[in-house]
């Protein structure tokens, strides 16, 4: 798991630049079909809001000029997905996108477990998803 | 002038995605020394942030990426800059943009106006628009 980091001395544009080549990269290394995404409907504040916005709109716009299918899914969603409950909390679902992924420790930085709980998500919600688990199942 | 458009019953990640492909011609189009973007501290509300967030963030990008000097003002410095008063009202903006910039009538829609005010605050803060001003008095 990776996280793409920026240097927070740069200005801004610099940051977001850096992020778009990184994403881009990304996108052409391993040509995923589906992109999801969090949607953040509710942030402690507006400029937090703001600084998620400017991220998380360079991640859909690449994704879908890439041709992937994009989906976005709430915290609670992933939540719910992930630990079988949208009131789970974030150490919990940490723990689970742990055992899920069979992992030997806490996946870390934090950020990199939220990443691989929306991917467990989109897994379990898609209609491939769905698909795949019937396949196996059968 | 012009905006660029979007259809809102389209997906996000597609607007967004439109979005990015015509900033990215106008960029190939007019190759500008300077982007000049407005800065929005302080939106009605977290959404409204995150939706601003997310077409600013792209502009931020690419602007950066075609090596673009990329500067940002807040609304209070582009009211200071064209209008004289940092307290102005929308009106007073656009009526000085109509004049700034000799148009017969109020440009049109407001996000016109809104995004020549910006220019005009840019060439009139920028040390360059500075430079030039001082050139064409001496």
């Amino acid at each position: 798991m990776g996280v793409i980091r920026t240097k927070p001395s740069e200005p801004l544009a610099n940051r977001l630049a850096t992020l778009r080549t990184e994403f881009t990269s990304l996108i052409a290394e391993f040509a995923p079909d589906s992109v999801a995404i969090e949607q953040v409907f509710f942030q402690v504040n507006v400029r937090t809001a703001m600084a998620t916005g400017q991220a998380s709109g360079l991640a859909l716009a690449e994704a879908a000029l890439a041709g992937c299918e994009v989906i976005q899914y709430t915290p609670n969603q992933v939540k719910d997905a992930v630990a079988g409950w949208g009131g789970a909390g974030k150490e919990q679902v940490q723990k689970m996108v742990q055992v899920r992924l069979n992992l030997s420790t806490l996946p870390k930085p934090a950020d990199a477990a939220d990443a691989a709980a929306i991917a467990l998500t989109h897994l379990a919600m898609s209609p491939m998803g769905r698909q795949l688990r019937q396949a196996a199942s059968s």
